[in-house]
């Protein structure tokens, strides 16, 4: 068995590949930086020869000076026919600056001939042009081995043959692609150790999840002699999926023994997770195994105490080591020490056992019934804790609003918002106009805070999402608005929940300029606005 | 390797387990006759001791009449220190008047002594006790061991001894449970092995998903010798389900060459899943293995015309034997030979080579430059294609609209729209009030056609997602909804993209009602309203 593996996510490149799933250089440079955090060894950052967003990633994610991560850019072997010397794709890889390649090739004559169009000694030398150009370059080369099992099946002997002219050609790794997700666990096994009898340089697995089995033929590539691991966070990825680093990870370093990040790496998991969900914008599926809401939730009477006294009889881990929670769904006996642990992560200090704190969850109860989630904002959930110890954030009042959003048929769209405010003492009202109802609102909100705090000017929305909770109810459903702030320097999240988009909105927004007056109050100060009460120029339609 | 195993499906047991799965009796009758009809051998209706809703069940199940399944009751050994006879549990089992029973018990030390707090030799007597009363009332028994692989590795000498003593007692089958799923396949197939050893009844298994493991457990088992096999459709359970036999059956039946069901009941396996899901209320997963609307789906141009020439090499098993289909995603579609797919799969003639087409393929770009992307939006496609071949489904003009969104301090939010369209030649106007500004609009909107296409009536929005495609804009950045609907039969997806969320729901809520319109143009007629120019109920603020 190995003693040490390699673990390589492909959720930039591969994951982006499930329907559904799309992901902006933002987006992306987020997720890298996340995935450094959780000590995964190679990020596959994109394709920088088939786009140029996947370009920009490269260029932007050397600012970030990852600590863990290798950068990998992706592409293919040279087109047959010229030398790799002058083929664009193998050049934009060198170009994108990434330390690392991932190339891959066919390894199954069929496809050769037929999608390829090629004769096989080309194939075998396009293989190993691309990965000698790129040694030379100076890059750590992974050939990704395509169809590799399906190929080995059909005909071994080539199959060995195109992988062995990557070894010869320097390449230090080439990963086994179970392409089409079909193979079986012990067909992944059997291959890899004829494989390991014929190359000497590191193998690695990809594998897909057509037959449910992703995961498990990923665990039996390693008992094998795979070092090297290939798969995505949350298993996205074409059809059904790539494998599930989130659970090959735990099931490696907590079951079979096998290392893959620090522990208190692995204690991020379940949080990287979500979070990812959440850029994503997927619903965490509840029942997603380690990491899911339900993955260690337990359900009444007599089993209830017993898991409270002996947990290790009724979980197949602790759940506290890959940072998820044990849930008694009948009993509220979880909430104090979660709060607790969250608290102490904020850096506030709570009295076990006062009222305050009882309160407090009762409100987080009372709220999360309602939908809000606080995993992705913790901006807003720490505005709650401080009100529940009766720290007061209420720079400004409400009074009302009215948003007008007007369409024409031959004209574009019109939002307009009209705020009335209570702002040290005065009344303000103010209008602004936006390219939709909620932008509006934004705008008018902080044209009418900045007037007594200019503060207000240096902060922004950087990411706002919508999801729809209630999916049965359609447009009348209860949503979700996570929204995004900053500075320019550090970055905040809120969350509003309510039926009406713009509601939620606004609840996201106050808070996320309370949040922002509540860190900076050194800064905060009020100034006199050039009219007490400013004219509200409300347009008429 | 075995030659022929039996399914034992517990979606109506252990499936509703699963957080959020909650079945009523009509749901359970309706699942049995569909389990029926897959050929699943065995159905676990529920536990008649525990409540009377499971007892139900059993009694009305009599009157389906099921051909292939053998109903089964649920329940657990006797109590410590009564005679079987005496257990109500076990009496409930045999008034049920099912054929066969699965009853559980202990086999890990530790739980005999601390959950059931009663001696490993009381232990022993409950399982045969319980196993001979059933058995001598003329029922079939499979003994469930709970607990059994973790039992094992703790006290392997008293795990056997408990199925022994079932064995002994005349059960028919042990039914090894991997309860807290946390196993691994090689440990689940080596205790397999050193159980065969021990017994001669047939060996089951019962495998959870906590590992991401339980279809590669159950296949291992299979391999080990286990011919029973328990799980349930499409995985529901407890914490993060139990084995799915959705999966299970086409791997043992397609790869391993295991028969479960006919061929033609294969055929039927998607259609089940769906159908089950849906009873279930749950969304059935695009990426669900074998059966998800994306698990034969493919992107790309010259992948495209390669998969359709030789689709066993891009398709580890053909779709069709399970009923699935393949499909072909239009987003960045760039080839011909996409299009003229997904034109044939909606019955659309196309020229190949055709100016039309170009023009298509053109406007196509254009849209998803702008953000639309059809994958999920087959209705707003096919009403594109066929614009593009000068078909007309403009059964509506519009004229303009206004939402005013208005919320107060004390009161919650309003949001009322105005809409006035020409329909028939004719000005309507008409308002109406929602639960935010796309609700209003959207009720606005049908009610003012409704005055003239009654049809409008017969559908209703049954989802509605919304996803901001710029981030780095926020609040102004573009954002594309996807809405279904459904007539309660179909249901179909439409597509709106705009920077405005308004906006960008007015165009999917308007391709909606056209789509509707264009498949049902046989029943759109156009009657005479009330009024040819009805009153607006326009309030004002």
């Amino acid at each position: 068995m190995v003693s040490q593996v390699k673990l390589f996510d492909t959720t930039l490149r591969d994951g982006t590949q499930g329907e559904g799933i799309s992901l902006s250089v933002d987006d992306k440079l987020k997720i890298a930086a996340k995935l450094d955090q959780l000590g995964i060894h190679y990020i596959e950052g994109g394709w920088p020869g088939s786009n140029p967003k996947d370009m920009n990633f490269f260029e932007r994610v050397k600012d970030l000076k990852l600590k863990h991560s290798v950068v990998t850019a992706f592409g293919s072997t040279r087109r047959p026919g010229v030398t790799a010397e002058k083929d664009p794709n193998l050049n934009r890889i060198i170009e994108s600056g990434a330390e690392a390649a991932a190339i891959f090739g066919k390894t199954w004559d069929f496809h050769v001939t037929e999608a390829l169009q090629t004769t096989l000694e080309e194939n075998v030398s396009m293989i190993y042009d691309s990965v000698r150009f790129l040694k030379e370059k100076g890059l750590e080369v992974i050939f990704d081995a395509e169809h590799f099992f399906d190929g080995y099946k059909h005909n071994p002997e080539y199959a060995i043959k195109t992988i062995v002219a990557a070894e010869n050609a320097g390449a230090d790794c080439v990963a086994l692609c179970d392409t089409n997700g079909g193979s079986l666990p012990t067909e992944i096994a059997d291959i890899i150790t004829e494989v390991k009898k014929q190359v000497t340089i590191d193998v690695g697995i990809h594998c897909h999840n057509d037959g449910e089995l992703a995961v498990a033929n990923t665990l039996e590539a390693v008992k094998a002699g795979a070092v090297h691991i290939q798969g995505t966070t949350n298993g996205y990825g074409e059809r059904c999926g790539n494998a599930n680093l989130i659970s090959i990870i735990p099931n490696l370093q907590l079951k079979m023994g096998i290392p893959c990040v620090a522990n208190e790496q692995l204690q991020q998991l379940t949080e990287v997770s979500k979070y990812i969900h959440e850029l994503a914008n997927q619903t965490p599926p509840n029942g997603q195994p380690f990491t899911g809401k339900s993955a260690f939730a337990h359900k009444g009477g007599m089993h209830v105490s017993a898991v409270l006294k002996h947990p290790e009889t009724y979980e197949h881990i602790p759940p506290e080591k890959i940072g998820n929670e044990r849930r008694v769904l009948v009993s509220e006996l979880s909430g104090q020490s979660n709060l607790l642990f969250k608290a102490e992560e904020l850096g506030i200090s709570l009295d076990k056992g006062s009222p305050a704190i009882k309160e407090t969850i009762e409100t987080i109860k009372e709220m999360e019934h309602k939908g809000y989630q606080y995993e992705a904002a913790e901006a807003s959930f720490e505005l709650l804790i401080r009100n529940g110890l009766g720290e007061s954030h209420d720079y400004f009042e409400f009074e009302h609003f009215n948003i007008i959003t007007h369409k024409e048929r031959e004209n574009g769209f019109k939002s307009e918002a009209v705020v009335k405010m209570k702002i040290q003492g005065q009344t303000v009202m103010t209008a602004a106009e936006g390219n939709g109802p909620v932008n509006a609102l934004d705008y008018a909100l902080r044209k009418a805070i900045g007037e007594y705090y200019p503060l207000v000017h240096e902060m922004y929305l950087s990411d706002y999402k919508v999801r729809v909770l209630d999916e049965a109810e359609a447009t009348a459903s209860t949503v979700r608005v996570l929204i995004e702030s900053s500075d320019g320097q550090e970055t905040w999240s809120t969350i509003g929940v309510s039926p009406n988009v713009i509601e939620a909105s606004w609840h996201a927004l106050v808070d996320s300029i309370r949040y922002y007056f509540m860190k900076h109050s050194d800064r905060l100060t009020a100034v006199e606005p050039v009219a007490a009460m400013p004219e509200a120029s409300v347009k008429n339609h």
